[in-house]
Protein backbone atom coordinates (compact mmCIF):
# COMPACT_ATOMS: atom_id res chain seq x y z
CA UNK A 1 0.00 0.00 0.00
CA UNK A 2 1.42 3.59 -0.85
CA UNK A 3 2.56 4.54 2.96
CA UNK A 4 1.97 8.59 2.01
CA UNK A 5 -1.95 6.64 1.48
CA UNK A 6 -1.55 4.43 4.54
CA UNK A 7 -0.61 7.54 6.85
CA UNK A 8 -3.93 8.91 6.61
CA UNK A 9 -6.22 5.81 6.11
CA UNK A 10 -9.75 6.70 7.18
CA UNK A 11 -8.87 10.69 6.35
CA UNK A 12 -8.79 12.68 3.07
CA UNK A 13 -5.48 12.92 1.96
CA UNK A 14 -4.13 17.13 2.48
CA UNK A 15 -2.72 18.12 -1.02
CA UNK A 16 -1.11 21.18 1.03
CA UNK A 17 1.79 21.67 3.71
CA UNK A 18 -0.63 23.22 5.72
CA UNK A 19 -3.19 20.59 5.06
CA UNK A 20 -0.37 18.20 6.06
CA UNK A 21 0.07 20.58 9.58
CA UNK A 22 -3.59 20.70 10.39
CA UNK A 23 -4.12 17.00 9.92
CA UNK A 24 -1.18 16.30 12.35
CA UNK A 25 -2.47 18.51 14.94
CA UNK A 26 -5.94 16.77 14.72
CA UNK A 27 -4.14 13.50 14.85
CA UNK A 28 -1.98 14.29 17.76
CA UNK A 29 -4.89 15.81 19.49
CA UNK A 30 -6.79 12.96 19.09
CA UNK A 31 -4.23 10.59 20.47
CA UNK A 32 -3.86 12.73 23.50
CA UNK A 33 -8.06 12.92 23.97
CA UNK A 34 -8.54 9.09 23.46
CA UNK A 35 -5.37 8.20 25.71
CA UNK A 36 -6.84 10.53 28.35
CA UNK A 37 -10.48 9.54 28.16
CA UNK A 38 -10.54 6.33 26.29
CA UNK A 39 -12.63 5.71 23.08
CA UNK A 40 -15.96 6.17 24.38
CA UNK A 41 -15.97 9.05 26.47
CA UNK A 42 -14.03 11.11 23.92
CA UNK A 43 -15.31 13.68 21.51
CA UNK A 44 -14.81 15.40 18.61
CA UNK A 45 -15.26 18.79 19.84
CA UNK A 46 -12.79 18.08 22.67
CA UNK A 47 -10.24 16.98 20.00
CA UNK A 48 -10.84 20.03 18.12
CA UNK A 49 -10.21 22.41 21.18
CA UNK A 50 -7.19 20.52 21.56
CA UNK A 51 -5.73 21.06 18.38
CA UNK A 52 -6.80 24.61 18.10
CA UNK A 53 -8.67 23.97 14.69
CA UNK A 54 -12.76 24.57 13.86
CA UNK A 55 -15.33 22.01 14.37
CA UNK A 56 -15.79 21.98 10.43
CA UNK A 57 -11.77 21.80 9.59
CA UNK A 58 -12.11 18.37 11.65
CA UNK A 59 -14.77 17.14 9.27
CA UNK A 60 -12.67 18.30 6.02
CA UNK A 61 -10.75 15.33 7.11
CA UNK A 62 -12.42 12.88 9.17
CA UNK A 63 -16.26 11.80 8.86
CA UNK A 64 -17.04 10.40 12.34
CA UNK A 65 -15.01 9.83 15.98
CA UNK A 66 -14.65 5.91 14.72
CA UNK A 67 -12.56 7.22 11.25
CA UNK A 68 -10.70 9.62 13.31
CA UNK A 69 -9.91 6.57 15.53
CA UNK A 70 -8.59 4.40 12.78
CA UNK A 71 -6.43 6.57 11.34
CA UNK A 72 -4.78 7.52 14.36
CA UNK A 73 -4.06 3.36 15.23
CA UNK A 74 -2.21 3.65 12.04
CA UNK A 75 -0.66 6.58 12.51
CA UNK A 76 0.68 5.50 15.67
CA UNK A 77 1.66 2.16 14.45
CA UNK A 78 3.61 4.01 11.77
CA UNK A 79 5.41 6.42 14.29
CA UNK A 80 6.53 3.28 16.21
CA UNK A 81 7.83 1.97 12.95
CA UNK A 82 9.30 5.12 12.10
CA UNK A 83 10.92 5.55 15.82
CA UNK A 84 12.42 1.47 15.93
CA UNK A 85 13.60 1.52 12.20
CA UNK A 86 16.59 3.99 12.47
CA UNK A 87 17.92 1.89 15.55
CA UNK A 88 18.41 -1.01 13.38
CA UNK A 89 20.73 -0.56 10.77
CA UNK A 90 24.51 -0.36 11.39
CA UNK A 91 23.98 -3.32 14.29
CA UNK A 92 26.34 -6.07 14.10
CA UNK A 93 23.50 -8.67 13.01
CA UNK A 94 20.08 -10.05 12.82
CA UNK A 95 19.57 -10.63 16.69
CA UNK A 96 21.29 -7.42 17.78
CA UNK A 97 18.88 -5.06 15.66
CA UNK A 98 16.20 -6.95 17.38
CA UNK A 99 17.53 -6.21 20.27
CA UNK A 100 18.23 -2.59 19.36
CA UNK A 101 14.55 -2.47 18.25
CA UNK A 102 13.47 -3.40 21.46
CA UNK A 103 15.63 -0.87 23.03
CA UNK A 104 14.19 2.02 21.18
CA UNK A 105 10.41 0.88 21.76
CA UNK A 106 10.92 0.93 25.54
CA UNK A 107 12.07 4.23 24.93
CA UNK A 108 8.84 5.35 22.62
CA UNK A 109 6.48 3.85 24.70
CA UNK A 110 8.18 5.63 28.31
CA UNK A 111 7.48 8.90 25.79
CA UNK A 112 4.22 7.82 24.34
CA UNK A 113 2.61 6.30 27.24
CA UNK A 114 -1.02 6.68 25.38
CA UNK A 115 -0.07 4.51 22.62
CA UNK A 116 -0.98 1.28 24.45
CA UNK A 117 -4.11 2.73 25.61
CA UNK A 118 -5.22 3.34 22.29
CA UNK A 119 -3.88 0.94 20.02
CA UNK A 120 -5.53 -1.87 22.54
CA UNK A 121 -8.80 -0.10 22.58
CA UNK A 122 -8.46 -0.90 18.93
CA UNK A 123 -9.43 -4.91 20.12
CA UNK A 124 -12.52 -3.05 20.46
CA UNK A 125 -13.48 -0.16 18.32
CA UNK A 126 -11.62 -1.09 15.71
CA UNK A 127 -10.63 -5.06 15.18
CA UNK A 128 -9.24 -4.59 11.71
CA UNK A 129 -6.62 -1.74 13.16
CA UNK A 130 -5.83 -3.62 15.65
CA UNK A 131 -4.99 -7.22 13.80
CA UNK A 132 -3.19 -5.15 10.87
CA UNK A 133 -0.77 -3.09 13.14
CA UNK A 134 0.41 -6.06 15.19
CA UNK A 135 0.78 -8.61 11.89
CA UNK A 136 2.41 -5.90 10.09
CA UNK A 137 5.09 -5.79 12.75
CA UNK A 138 5.04 -9.60 12.93
CA UNK A 139 5.46 -9.45 9.24
CA UNK A 140 8.71 -6.80 9.89
CA UNK A 141 10.60 -9.23 12.08
CA UNK A 142 9.94 -11.95 10.16
CA UNK A 143 11.17 -10.56 7.09
CA UNK A 144 14.31 -9.00 9.23
CA UNK A 145 15.28 -12.57 10.93
CA UNK A 146 15.15 -14.86 7.75
CA UNK A 147 17.50 -11.80 6.20
CA UNK A 148 19.41 -12.62 8.59
CA UNK A 149 19.05 -16.59 7.99
CA UNK A 150 20.41 -16.16 5.03
CA UNK A 151 23.51 -14.58 6.42
CA UNK A 152 23.64 -17.58 8.71
CA UNK A 153 23.04 -15.75 11.41
CA UNK A 154 20.24 -17.32 12.66
CA UNK A 155 18.58 -20.44 12.37
CA UNK A 156 17.33 -21.41 8.94
CA UNK A 157 13.65 -22.38 10.22
CA UNK A 158 12.72 -18.79 11.51
CA UNK A 159 8.56 -18.71 11.04
CA UNK A 160 5.46 -16.62 12.01
CA UNK A 161 5.72 -18.43 15.61
CA UNK A 162 9.12 -16.95 16.15
CA UNK A 163 7.40 -13.32 14.97
CA UNK A 164 4.59 -13.47 17.14
CA UNK A 165 6.42 -14.70 20.10
CA UNK A 166 9.02 -11.91 20.21
CA UNK A 167 5.99 -9.08 19.11
CA UNK A 168 4.67 -10.18 22.01
CA UNK A 169 7.78 -10.34 24.40
CA UNK A 170 8.23 -6.88 23.54
CA UNK A 171 5.03 -5.62 23.69
CA UNK A 172 4.74 -6.83 27.44
CA UNK A 173 8.26 -5.33 28.42
CA UNK A 174 6.87 -2.40 27.14
CA UNK A 175 4.19 -2.45 29.01
CA UNK A 176 5.42 -3.41 31.70
CA UNK A 177 9.01 -0.91 32.03
CA UNK A 178 7.74 1.24 29.87
CA UNK A 179 4.06 2.71 30.48
CA UNK A 180 3.85 1.31 34.22
CA UNK A 181 6.72 2.04 35.78
CA UNK A 182 9.94 3.12 34.34
CA UNK A 183 12.46 0.85 36.59
CA UNK A 184 15.30 -0.82 34.99
CA UNK A 185 17.47 0.85 31.76
CA UNK A 186 16.11 -0.08 28.25
CA UNK A 187 19.30 -1.23 27.20
CA UNK A 188 19.56 -3.77 29.97
CA UNK A 189 16.24 -5.18 29.79
CA UNK A 190 16.41 -5.53 25.92
CA UNK A 191 19.55 -6.70 26.64
CA UNK A 192 18.56 -9.52 29.23
CA UNK A 193 15.89 -10.60 26.04
CA UNK A 194 18.05 -10.26 23.45
CA UNK A 195 20.67 -12.93 25.14
CA UNK A 196 17.85 -15.39 25.54
CA UNK A 197 16.79 -14.13 21.99
CA UNK A 198 20.78 -15.07 20.70
CA UNK A 199 20.88 -18.09 22.44
CA UNK A 200 17.49 -19.48 21.52
CA UNK A 201 17.72 -18.71 17.81
CA UNK A 202 21.48 -19.39 17.32
CA UNK A 203 21.96 -20.94 13.74
CA UNK B 1 -4.77 -14.37 50.10
CA UNK B 2 -7.36 -16.98 51.04
CA UNK B 3 -8.11 -18.76 47.23
CA UNK B 4 -11.65 -19.45 48.43
CA UNK B 5 -12.02 -15.47 49.08
CA UNK B 6 -9.46 -14.76 46.08
CA UNK B 7 -12.63 -16.54 43.82
CA UNK B 8 -15.32 -14.46 44.33
CA UNK B 9 -13.53 -11.16 45.37
CA UNK B 10 -15.67 -8.52 44.31
CA UNK B 11 -18.73 -10.92 45.18
CA UNK B 12 -20.19 -11.93 48.52
CA UNK B 13 -18.77 -15.32 49.27
CA UNK B 14 -22.03 -18.02 49.33
CA UNK B 15 -21.78 -20.17 52.62
CA UNK B 16 -23.94 -23.38 50.54
CA UNK B 17 -23.47 -25.51 48.17
CA UNK B 18 -26.13 -24.59 46.35
CA UNK B 19 -25.12 -20.83 46.93
CA UNK B 20 -22.05 -21.82 44.97
CA UNK B 21 -23.66 -23.17 42.32
CA UNK B 22 -25.56 -20.36 41.85
CA UNK B 23 -22.89 -17.80 42.01
CA UNK B 24 -20.76 -20.35 39.12
CA UNK B 25 -24.23 -19.86 37.04
CA UNK B 26 -23.52 -16.40 37.66
CA UNK B 27 -20.29 -15.74 36.81
CA UNK B 28 -20.38 -18.24 33.52
CA UNK B 29 -23.26 -15.94 32.06
CA UNK B 30 -21.48 -12.60 33.16
CA UNK B 31 -18.61 -14.46 31.08
CA UNK B 32 -20.76 -15.27 27.92
CA UNK B 33 -22.39 -11.44 28.13
CA UNK B 34 -19.00 -9.47 28.57
CA UNK B 35 -17.24 -11.38 25.93
CA UNK B 36 -20.39 -11.41 23.60
CA UNK B 37 -20.84 -7.32 24.13
CA UNK B 38 -18.44 -6.20 26.35
CA UNK B 39 -18.81 -4.44 29.07
CA UNK B 40 -20.12 -1.01 28.33
CA UNK B 41 -22.91 -3.17 26.42
CA UNK B 42 -23.47 -5.64 28.77
CA UNK B 43 -26.77 -5.70 30.95
CA UNK B 44 -26.78 -7.06 34.26
CA UNK B 45 -30.92 -8.13 33.56
CA UNK B 46 -29.14 -9.78 30.46
CA UNK B 47 -26.10 -11.58 32.61
CA UNK B 48 -29.32 -12.86 34.69
CA UNK B 49 -31.39 -13.94 32.20
CA UNK B 50 -28.25 -16.21 30.61
CA UNK B 51 -27.83 -17.80 33.91
CA UNK B 52 -31.41 -18.25 34.63
CA UNK B 53 -31.56 -16.68 38.15
CA UNK B 54 -33.53 -13.82 39.65
CA UNK B 55 -32.54 -10.37 39.21
CA UNK B 56 -32.42 -9.86 42.82
CA UNK B 57 -30.79 -13.37 42.97
CA UNK B 58 -27.86 -11.15 41.40
CA UNK B 59 -27.46 -8.49 43.71
CA UNK B 60 -26.97 -11.10 46.77
CA UNK B 61 -23.68 -11.52 45.25
CA UNK B 62 -22.73 -8.48 43.51
CA UNK B 63 -23.30 -4.52 44.06
CA UNK B 64 -22.68 -3.69 40.38
CA UNK B 65 -21.86 -4.39 36.83
CA UNK B 66 -17.86 -3.28 37.81
CA UNK B 67 -18.52 -6.12 40.99
CA UNK B 68 -18.89 -8.78 38.98
CA UNK B 69 -16.94 -7.69 36.14
CA UNK B 70 -14.17 -7.59 38.92
CA UNK B 71 -15.21 -11.25 40.21
CA UNK B 72 -14.73 -12.42 36.27
CA UNK B 73 -11.76 -11.24 35.36
CA UNK B 74 -10.65 -13.17 38.91
CA UNK B 75 -12.39 -16.21 38.17
CA UNK B 76 -10.81 -16.33 34.25
CA UNK B 77 -7.41 -15.71 35.34
CA UNK B 78 -7.74 -18.51 38.31
CA UNK B 79 -9.16 -20.82 35.71
CA UNK B 80 -6.82 -20.35 33.53
CA UNK B 81 -3.99 -21.19 36.30
CA UNK B 82 -6.27 -24.02 37.29
CA UNK B 83 -6.38 -25.20 33.43
CA UNK B 84 -2.47 -24.94 33.11
CA UNK B 85 -1.03 -26.44 36.81
CA UNK B 86 -1.71 -30.24 36.25
CA UNK B 87 0.09 -29.94 33.00
CA UNK B 88 2.95 -28.93 34.54
CA UNK B 89 3.40 -31.70 36.90
CA UNK B 90 5.26 -34.50 35.67
CA UNK B 91 7.45 -33.08 32.48
CA UNK B 92 11.00 -33.02 32.27
CA UNK B 93 12.27 -30.27 33.62
CA UNK B 94 11.56 -26.35 34.21
CA UNK B 95 11.87 -26.11 30.08
CA UNK B 96 9.21 -28.89 29.86
CA UNK B 97 7.15 -27.89 32.29
CA UNK B 98 7.11 -24.28 30.39
CA UNK B 99 5.98 -25.77 27.50
CA UNK B 100 3.58 -28.04 28.18
CA UNK B 101 1.72 -24.92 30.15
CA UNK B 102 2.04 -22.45 26.80
CA UNK B 103 0.59 -26.04 25.06
CA UNK B 104 -2.40 -25.89 27.12
CA UNK B 105 -2.65 -22.48 27.51
CA UNK B 106 -3.29 -22.29 23.86
CA UNK B 107 -5.67 -25.07 24.39
CA UNK B 108 -7.69 -23.36 26.96
CA UNK B 109 -7.85 -20.09 24.56
CA UNK B 110 -9.73 -22.30 21.94
CA UNK B 111 -12.14 -23.23 24.03
CA UNK B 112 -12.85 -19.80 25.93
CA UNK B 113 -12.21 -17.65 23.44
CA UNK B 114 -14.02 -14.36 25.45
CA UNK B 115 -10.80 -15.03 27.55
CA UNK B 116 -9.01 -12.30 25.46
CA UNK B 117 -12.08 -9.81 25.19
CA UNK B 118 -12.62 -9.69 29.06
CA UNK B 119 -8.98 -9.51 30.57
CA UNK B 120 -7.84 -7.27 27.83
CA UNK B 121 -11.04 -4.91 28.45
CA UNK B 122 -10.10 -4.73 31.99
CA UNK B 123 -7.25 -2.71 31.33
CA UNK B 124 -9.78 0.11 30.72
CA UNK B 125 -12.55 -0.99 32.85
CA UNK B 126 -10.45 -2.45 35.69
CA UNK B 127 -6.69 -1.47 35.74
CA UNK B 128 -6.01 -2.88 39.06
CA UNK B 129 -7.25 -6.68 38.05
CA UNK B 130 -5.47 -6.23 34.74
CA UNK B 131 -2.53 -5.54 36.27
CA UNK B 132 -3.14 -8.22 39.17
CA UNK B 133 -3.56 -10.94 36.40
CA UNK B 134 -0.45 -10.34 34.62
CA UNK B 135 1.58 -9.94 37.80
CA UNK B 136 0.52 -13.51 39.32
CA UNK B 137 1.17 -14.63 36.07
CA UNK B 138 4.71 -13.44 35.68
CA UNK B 139 5.15 -14.63 39.29
CA UNK B 140 4.27 -18.14 39.03
CA UNK B 141 6.47 -18.13 35.92
CA UNK B 142 9.55 -17.04 37.54
CA UNK B 143 9.19 -18.71 40.96
CA UNK B 144 8.90 -22.01 38.60
CA UNK B 145 12.15 -20.90 36.72
CA UNK B 146 14.04 -19.91 40.00
CA UNK B 147 13.17 -23.44 40.94
CA UNK B 148 14.76 -25.04 37.82
CA UNK B 149 17.96 -22.85 38.36
CA UNK B 150 18.36 -24.45 41.32
CA UNK B 151 18.25 -27.85 40.30
CA UNK B 152 20.71 -26.45 37.56
CA UNK B 153 18.08 -26.76 34.42
CA UNK B 154 17.95 -23.41 33.60
CA UNK B 155 20.43 -19.97 34.02
CA UNK B 156 21.06 -18.79 37.45
CA UNK B 157 19.98 -14.99 36.47
CA UNK B 158 16.28 -15.44 35.62
CA UNK B 159 14.22 -12.55 36.65
CA UNK B 160 11.38 -10.53 36.10
CA UNK B 161 12.35 -9.06 32.89
CA UNK B 162 12.38 -12.70 31.66
CA UNK B 163 8.79 -13.38 33.33
CA UNK B 164 7.20 -10.24 31.24
CA UNK B 165 8.99 -11.74 27.84
CA UNK B 166 7.61 -15.23 28.68
CA UNK B 167 3.97 -13.99 29.31
CA UNK B 168 3.82 -11.66 26.74
CA UNK B 169 5.06 -14.45 24.40
CA UNK B 170 2.04 -16.45 25.60
CA UNK B 171 -0.43 -14.12 25.53
CA UNK B 172 -0.03 -13.35 22.06
CA UNK B 173 0.71 -16.81 20.92
CA UNK B 174 -2.70 -17.91 22.28
CA UNK B 175 -4.01 -14.70 20.66
CA UNK B 176 -2.93 -15.54 17.08
CA UNK B 177 -2.96 -19.06 17.56
CA UNK B 178 -6.24 -19.85 19.89
CA UNK B 179 -8.58 -17.33 19.17
CA UNK B 180 -8.08 -15.54 15.90
CA UNK B 181 -7.30 -18.68 13.85
CA UNK B 182 -6.62 -21.75 15.28
CA UNK B 183 -3.93 -23.30 12.52
CA UNK B 184 -1.21 -24.93 13.56
CA UNK B 185 -1.02 -28.02 16.22
CA UNK B 186 -0.71 -26.74 20.05
CA UNK B 187 2.34 -28.71 20.36
CA UNK B 188 4.05 -27.98 17.74
CA UNK B 189 3.51 -24.24 18.09
CA UNK B 190 4.54 -24.76 21.99
CA UNK B 191 7.41 -26.94 20.74
CA UNK B 192 9.17 -23.73 18.48
CA UNK B 193 9.06 -21.80 20.91
CA UNK B 194 10.03 -24.04 23.58
CA UNK B 195 13.35 -24.52 21.59
CA UNK B 196 13.40 -21.21 21.58
CA UNK B 197 13.67 -20.62 25.67
CA UNK B 198 15.46 -23.41 26.29
CA UNK B 199 18.50 -22.81 24.29
CA UNK B 200 17.95 -19.37 25.47
CA UNK B 201 17.56 -19.92 29.18
CA UNK B 202 20.36 -22.90 29.25
CA UNK B 203 22.48 -22.49 32.51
Amino acid sequence: MDEAVSATAGARVPRTERGRRTLRLILDAAAAEFGERGFHEAGISRITQRAGVALGTFYTYFDSKEAVFTALVRDMSMQVRDHVAPRLSGTADAIAAEGAGLEAFIGFARAHKEIYRIIDEAEFVDQASFRTHYQSTVDRIVTRLRRGAARGEVREDIGEVHGWAIVGMNVFLGLRYGVWNEDGAPEEIAGTVNAMLRDGLKP
